[in-house]
C-alpha cells in the first residue's frame, strides 16, 4: 500500500506511454483502466526493471498511491473527466493532486480547480503535446495549477519530459487553467502551420506542377535551415511514404481532401476574439478545414468558377528560395499572433504566463517545436513584458528582410488562382500591424452614423457625436 | 384597460421610434419605461392623430394592451431582457406573446421560448436593423418564434416595415432563435462590407494618394451602380462631412482608428466554427476592429517594420474601374459566405429558413440592403435549397468576370504594403470553394502521423492508419 510514486487512470495509448516513460525513469507507477485488458497490457509492456502495476479498481488504485497522492487523468475531455473525478473523490484526501493530462476546454479546468480546491484537493490542467512517441520518450507538458503542490509532481514531469541543452521541455506555467489555455494555443499555432504546410505544397504542385520528388527534396532542406521543425521534418517523411494499397505513387496522393479537427483550433480562435487578441491565421487555417468538408459543393463550383491563371517567368530555383522566405516570414507571424494571444490572454485571466517560459518548453517534444522558438525564448529574456514577437529588433529585421518573399508569393498564388489563405492572413496581420494608422476611423463613422455608437477623435479628449446627414 | 394594439418595454430611441412609427400607422401603442422622463417624452413627441400612452408601471402598462397581447421588449441583451421579463410575467396570461427586439445571443433566445411556452406564452426573438431612422420610419425585422402566434404580430409588423416594390422587409422567419439568428448573420455581413469599404478608402488613400473629393466621388458613383447598397451611400456622404471642430478638412480625418464593436460579428465568426460554415472574410472583419485596438504596438511596429512598396504604373481611372469590379467581386463572396452560414444553420438548428425570405427584407430598411439582394433573391427563387450564391450560374458568372479585377486589387495592395484582410479572405474563400481538390490530404497525413487520427482514401471506403516511419 501507499508505495507507487504515480497514479494515472486511463490506459490508452497515451496513459499508457506516460507510464512507461515515468518507469524507464525509475519512478514506481500504477494505472487504473475500467478494460481489464488495458489494465493487463500496461504490465505487459513493462520490463523487469519496471515497478509498473496495472489495476480496474478505483478505491484499491487510489490506496496505492504515495501521500499526498499524484494521479494523472487520460480521458475523453468532457463529460469524462467529471465522472473519473467523482469516481475517485471518496478514496482521495485533503493534499492530494489530480492532473488533467487531455485537452480539456480551460473554463471547465477553472470549474474544476475550485470544486476541488474546496475539498483540499489540488487540481492541474496540464497540456500534453508530442503525440504517442512524445508521451513515451518526452513530451512537451504544460501544467497550470496550485504553485506549491506543482513540487510533488515536478520531478516526475522534469524526468520525463523531452530535454533541450539539458532543460526539460516543463515548467509551472500558472495558476487555474493557464496549462490548459497555452496547450490550446499552441494547437491553434498548430492549425496554421500544418495549413501553411499544405499551402506551400499546394502552390508547388498545383500552381507550378511541380514533382512530388522535388516537393519532398524542399522540405527536407529546410528541415536543415532556420525551418527546421517538427512539422516540417514529417512533411518531408510523408512525401516519401509510397501508397502500399496501389502499390503506385505517394500514399499522400490517395488521401482524401477532407480534412477533420478534434476543436482546439477552433477554441482558440473563438477565444481570441473574446479576448480581442488577434490571430487572422489561427481563424484562416480552421476555416480551410472547415471548407474542406463541402467537397460536393467544390466539385460543382470547380467547373462553374474557372480561372485559367496567369502565366508567370519565375524559374523554379527562385520559386523555392522565394518559397522559404515566405514560409519563415509567416511561420514567425503565426508565432507572434498565438504568443501575443498569450500575453493578452495572462493578464485577461490573471495567468502570470512566463512567456519565456513558454518558449522554453516548447523547443522540444511538442507538435511546434521549432528551432525558431530558441529565437523567441531569447526575445522575451530580453523583454519580459513583450506584448508582441514583431516588436523585437532581432526578429523584426529577420521578418522585415523576408517581406518581400511573403508578397511575392501572395502574388503569384493569386495569379495561379491558388488559395493561400494563411499566407495572406499572415501578411495582412504583418501589415495591420504595421500600420500606425488604419481606416478604422471610417468603420467608427459608419457605426456613428446609422446607430449613434459615437467615436473618439485624435486631437480632442472625450466621446463624439455627429448628426451626419 | 385592453384597448392599445401593441405594447413596448424600453423607451429609449429605437423603443420610441417603433412606437410611433406603429402609430402613424393607426396603431394604438403603449410604451413602459421606469424611467418616466422616457414615459413622458413618449406622449411628447406624438402627434394629435396618434393614441399612444407612456406608462412606468408594469401591471398597468400590461393592463392597456388587448388580448392577447403583444408585448417587444427593447432593452439591452442579456440580463435586463430576463429581469423584464420576470417582471412582465405576473400579470401576462396564456396566449400572450413577447417580443425581444434586441441583440439578444441567440442561445438566450432557445431557452426562453422554451421557459415561456411552458406558461403558455408565446416568446419571439426579433432582430430589428436600420438604426434609429430605420426605425421611425422602415427597418427591416426578422422575427422567429411560433408561427401561428405570429399572426397577431403580422398587421403590425408589415404596416412599419420598409417596403420593396410594395413587398414589407419582414416576415415569419422560422422557430426558436431563428429570428436572432439572421440577425446575427446580417451584422456578421455588415461587419464585412463595412471593412471592405474601408480598406478601399485605405488602399487608395495611404496606398495611392488620392485624395478625399476623389475617393468621396467614388462612392457616389458606385452608389448609382450595381454596388448601391446603404454602407457606400453613408460612406459618401460621411467623405462630404467637413470638421466643424477644428473648421478644417474632413471630420473623417479627426476620427480615432480604434474600432469598437458590440459583439454580434464575434458571435457570427464564433458560431460559424462551430457548425463548420466558413466565414472567413467576417471572421477578419472582426479581427480588423481587434487590432485596431493595439495602437501603441502598432505605432511601435510602424517604425520597426517599414515597407517602401513598390511603384506599380496604374493610372487613376484604371484603378478605380478595377478597384469597382473587386468590390463587387467581394460583397458576392461576403453575402456567398453569410448566407451559406444561414443555410447551414438552419439544418443544424432546424430553423426551416427559406433564403429566398431573408433575401427579401434583406432588401430595404436594414444596414445591409443593397442592390445585389434582388440578385440573390432570385437565385434563392430559381433554386429553393442553394447551398451556396456562387452556385447560381447568374452570379458565378459575374462573380467570375470580376475576378481578375479582384486578383490585381490584392496585388496592388501587397505592393503598396496596405493591408486588405477581407479583399484577401473574400478571394481564398473564392479559390478554396471553386477548388475540385484542396491540399487537406497532407493535413490529414500530418495529423495521422503524429497523432494516428486516422484517414479517409479517395479510392477505396474505410478508414486508415498508417505507421509512417
Amino acid at each position: 500500500m501507499e508505495e507507487f510514486d504515480f497514479g494515472m487512470v486511463g490506459l490508452g495509448v497515451m496513459g499508457r506511454n506516460l507510464l512507461l516513460n515515468m518507469a524507464d525513469h525509475g519512478f514506481s507507477v500504477a494505472g487504473l483502466d475500467l478494460d481489464a485488458e488495458k489494465a493487463a497490457s500496461l504490465e505487459q509492456e513493462a520490463t523487469e526493471e519496471h515497478k509498473v502495476k496495472g489495476t480496474t479498481d478505483a478505491q484499491s488504485f487510489v490506496a496505492l498511491i504515495k501521500k499526498p497522492r499524484a494521479i494523472m487523468l487520460l480521458v475523453p475531455a468532457g463529460k469524462p473527466v467529471d465522472a473519473v473525478i467523482n469516481s475517485l473523490l471518496p478514496y482521495l484526501e485533503e493534499g492530494d493532486i489530480v492532473v488533467d493530462g487531455g485537452n480539456s476546454y480551460f473554463p471547465d479546468t477553472n470549474r474544476r480547480v475550485e470544486e476541488l480546491e474546496a475539498k483540499g484537493i489540488h487540481f492541474f490542467g496540464m497540456g500534453i503535446s508530442g503525440g504517442e512517441k512524445g508521451a513515451r520518450f518526452g513530451p512537451s507538458m504544460m501544467p497550470g495549477g496550485n504553485q506549491s503542490a506543482y513540487e510533488r509532481l515536478r520531478p516526475i514531469f522534469e524526468a520525463i519530459a523531452a530535454k533541450v541543452n539539458g532543460e526539460p521541455c516543463v515548467t509551472y506555467l500558472g495558476k487555474g487553467s493557464a496549462g490548459n489555455y497555452t496547450k490550446m494555443v499552441h494547437n491553434g499555432i498548430e492549425y496554421a502551420i500544418m495549413e501553411l504546410i499544405a499551402e506551400t505544397y499546394d502552390l508547388l504542385k498545383r500552381g507550378f506542377g511541380v514533382k512530388n520528388e522535388t516537393i519532398q527534396q524542399l522540405f527536407e532542406d529546410w528541415n536543415n535551415s532556420e525551418l527546421a521543425s517538427f512539422l516540417v521534418e514529417i512533411t518531408a517523411d510523408i512525401l516519401k511514404k509510397n501508397d502500399e494499397v496501389t502499390g503506385k505513387g505517394l500514399l499522400l496522393d490517395y488521401i482524401s481532401d477532407t480534412a477533420r479537427a478534434k476543436g482546439t483550433g477552433k477554441w482558440t480562435s473563438q477565444n481570441a476574439m473574446d479576448i480581442q487578441a488577434p490571430v487572422p491565421s489561427i481563424d484562416a487555417a480552421v476555416q480551410m478545414r472547415d471548407i474542406s468538408k463541402y467537397k460536393e459543393e467544390r466539385v460543382a463550383a470547380s467547373k462553374l468558377l474557372p480561372y485559367d491563371g496567369i502565366a508567370t517567368d519565375i524559374d523554379e530555383e527562385t520559386l523555392l528560395k522565394t518559397l522559404k522566405d515566405a514560409f519563415y516570414f509567416s511561420m514567425i507571424n503565426i508565432y507572434a499572433q498565438g504568443m501575443a494571444q498569450l500575453y493578452i490572454a495572462s493578464k485577461e485571466y490573471d495567468y502570470g504566463l512566463q512567456l519565456e517560459e513558454v518558449a522554453k518548453i516548447w523547443r522540444g517534444g511538442c507538435i511546434i517545436r521549432a528551432v525558431c522558438l530558441e529565437d523567441f525564448r531569447k526575445a522575451y529574456d530580453a523583454n519580459k513584458d513583450l506584448p508582441n514577437l514583431l516588436l523585437d529588433a532581432t526578429l523584426a529585421e529577420k521578418v522585415g528582410a523576408t517581406q518581400q518573399a511573403a508578397r511575392d508569393v501572395v502574388k503569384l498564388a493569386v495569379d495561379k488562382g491558388v488559395p493561400v489563405s494563411v499566407f495572406m492572413t499572415a501578411l495582412a496581420y504583418f501589415d495591420s500591424y504595421r500600420s500606425e494608422t488604419l481606416p478604422t476611423n471610417l468603420i467608427q463613422a459608419q457605426r456613428d452614423f446609422f446607430g449613434a455608437h459615437k467615436y473618439e477623435r485624435t486631437d480632442v479628449d472625450g466621446i463624439f457625436h455627429t448628426e451626419w446627414n
